[in-house]
């Protein structure tokens, strides 16, 4: 499989996690959003909506959003669960972390660490703070009930909760008032086969240029 | 069943087409965002996001999320394939709509609709009217390929989309362009069953006010 995304994307990190898990061999592409790679021609016929991670099957059928990609590597396994209501719960809270936590705490993250115009940021962090405390708000009351954030034991919607979460700080946001959420990040830090935030779990890892231009040279020599 | 939620909500929209499909008599409770209703305390012990839709069982248990809610009703009908690369694609265009088509299409006709404080709206219409375009523009491209967004025929991934998309013209954008996405529209209109935007579903609806005052009535009587 390929996985097409970079490091510093949380929804990129999710599937890595994963698959790493899950112990399935992967070679990475870096798509880098800093130098606009994901809307480029060549990734838009992976993606056309230009957003990472997208991964690549081995019959070179391809998967986009995040989401549905965990959903699909994690059939089988125990990250699943195999009854309906327990499944809605887990979509539940990756729809949930799409829709509510993701747009606040991974956009103020960008902003704090990649985007320019310091004026217009600040607006914008005042304007989603809120936003993000009441994300991590509902998490923590769901997380004095459960042992992880969608069943007793972990789910893929711990993967996709986790990346962000512990990157709030880098968000500006302090996990200080949060002493259920701390508790579960160490939970899923303690889990087997583990995969540390920024750490590579590639067999291979791949530029998006070099990637590109093997891929033209082997249709030319087709 | 019990739906809480508004009717100018078109992720509630999507909830009620789907029971209405399905022949599942619910109720709905009203709640209103232009009145605040969904962050008042008596709501967030439903949903502590303090979000609609939010849909309570016939056994109390409530699921939030309106993907993780078409998810758990479609399971056992055509809407939910057997597959799970088919699944996989279904979720893909349900996780697409939350991240990247209704926080433009949805936050731009709610600026129009609802919002005050013209001057601030003006500025952040023009910096999501380009996220909607290139979302519509997925969907086109998509479309041009399947008779439905995620298979040839419909599932919930077309439930998930149809609202927002439908009032795209409420949000400043004309589909004129778009003519692949307008015969989709159609298509879903002539389907069996099908809902239209504004009308309600429901067997009973009762007020927020109403159904609050009831519940502590019947507690009290306990």
């Amino acid at each position: 499989m390929t996985l097409f995304g970079n490091l510093e994307s949380g929804n990129v990190h999710k599937v890595q996690m994963l698959l790493h898990r899950l112990e399935i061999p992967f070679r990475r592409v870096d798509v880098s959003q800093p130098k606009g790679e994901p809307t480029r021609a060549e990734y838009l016929k992976i993606n056309p909506i230009g957003k990472v991670p997208s991964l690549m099957l081995e019959d070179g059928d391809i998967i986009t959003e995040s989401g549905a990609i965990l959903f699909y590597l994690a059939q089988g396994s125990k990250l699943w669960p195999g009854d309906r209501r327990a499944q809605a719960e887990v979509l539940r809270w990756m729809f949930f972390e799409q829709y509510s936590h993701e747009p606040a705490l991974a956009v103020m993250r960008y902003l704090i660490l990649f985007a320019e115009g310091p004026q217009r940021n600040n607006e914008r962090l005042e304007e989603l703070k809120p936003r993000a405390e009441r994300a991590l708000g509902a998490m923590e009351h769901q997380l004095k009930m459960w042992k992880f954030i969608a069943a007793e034991t972990i789910t893929i919607a711990d993967y996709a909760l986790y990346p962000y979460t512990a990157w709030a700080h880098e968000a500006g946001v302090d996990l200080e008032n949060y002493a259920t959420i701390r508790r579960w990040l160490l939970q899923i830090e303690s889990e087997s086969r583990f995969l540390p935030l920024m750490q590579d779990g590639a067999a291979e890892t791949i530029g998006f240029a070099e990637h590109f231009a093997q891929k033209r040279a082997g249709v030319a020599a087709d």
